[in-house]
């Protein structure tokens, strides 16, 4: 069996996702065999930092270790349009599109009743406060195409009915330069129905 | 883009092997997200006190928290058969047989002159000189069935051919449980050369 500080070290890589036991021994080894002691104790320092000196945004709710977080406080940003998204990696997708010039509302996580994960367990209530000073124009629900990101976009736009807010939702369709024939049915209905004027 | 403390978490998590950027900045948020402060404090300290703890029994080359390791120090074990293996992986492998009662020797690679590895860099002298007492009887080598480490074999057997040692190599053959039909030629060459009385 393993020595007890080898063992305790695979056990806490295997906690992360998509990390079984094997690659949890394959990263334990390599950290143990094939890094330097310097390079170990770096990366043992660099969760701890990162860890105790991100936060999340007291606006927007992404990770951050300035608040409020570079986009929100951007004055280049246009702060009447609020792009709602499920985690932190799909602020970094959109950002890498370089197209999108408003800013974000992180809810970490999507409504999931079956995993008793409810409104109040994601960041429904913050995204509210931001419409109270009325100077949201709009809101495009960007959640997860899926089940639990769609129920979790017509629940917040219920919500917004109040507000005097134009709610709209990212559209669904082929993924372009992928190929039609390998789609499947409900992205083609999507497909069909979000089609435009050429 | 990332906060600076994100993005040095991501690159600390990518030069691991089987991680890439995608999963690194999956790990990363997983960490910032979803572990308490309490959890990554751990994670981290994990990872420096294993480093910090781990070393090389002075006798077999594995990874241990003690020295000589349990293995070398069991007095149950027989210390006249050295099965010889490329990696700590290796061991944990065989050990999960329970099959093997003799003691090990961990070469840490396996030769590989287009990649720069010689016989200085990995433990090939510290195999010699345990051979030098004379109580050994047999070695076993079982580096993997790759060219590498038929190489690696090879080059130490011929070493070993002074001393007064048995040496061996593991079969090479079809795993048991899989299908002759899927077998590669090289495997099924083996098999038919390996073959025994029934």
């Amino acid at each position: 069996m393993h020595a007890a500080s080898i063992e305790s070290l695979i056990e806490s890589f295997e906690q992360l996702p998509g990390v079984g036991r094997k690659s949890a021994e394959r990263i334990a080894f390599y950290i143990l065999e094939r890094m330097s002691t310097d390079e170990a104790l770096a990366m043992a320092n660099s969760i701890a930092e990162a860890k105790q000196k991100t936060k999340f945004c007291s606006v927007c709710q992404n990770l951050t270790d300035t608040d409020p977080c570079k986009i929100c406080s951007s004055p280049k940003r246009d702060k009447s349009v609020i792009c709602v998204v499920e985690s932190p990696e799909d602020v970094n997708a959109l950002e890498a599109t370089n197209e999108f010039h408003g800013v974000y509302h992180v809810l970490h996580g999507a409504l999931s009743p079956m995993d008793g994960i409810t409104p109040d367990d994601i960041k429904i209530n913050e995204l509210l406060l931001r419409l109270a000073g009325g100077e949201v124009k709009e809101v495009i629900m960007a959640t997860n195409p899926t089940v639990k990101g769609t129920a979790t976009a017509v629940y917040i736009s219920k919500l917004l009915a109040p507000f005097d807010v134009r709610v709209t939702r990212i559209a669904h369709g082929i993924p372009v330069g992928s190929d039609l024939e390998y789609a499947d049915k409900v992205t083609l209905i999507k497909a069909l129905e979000g089609r435009r004027e050429m």
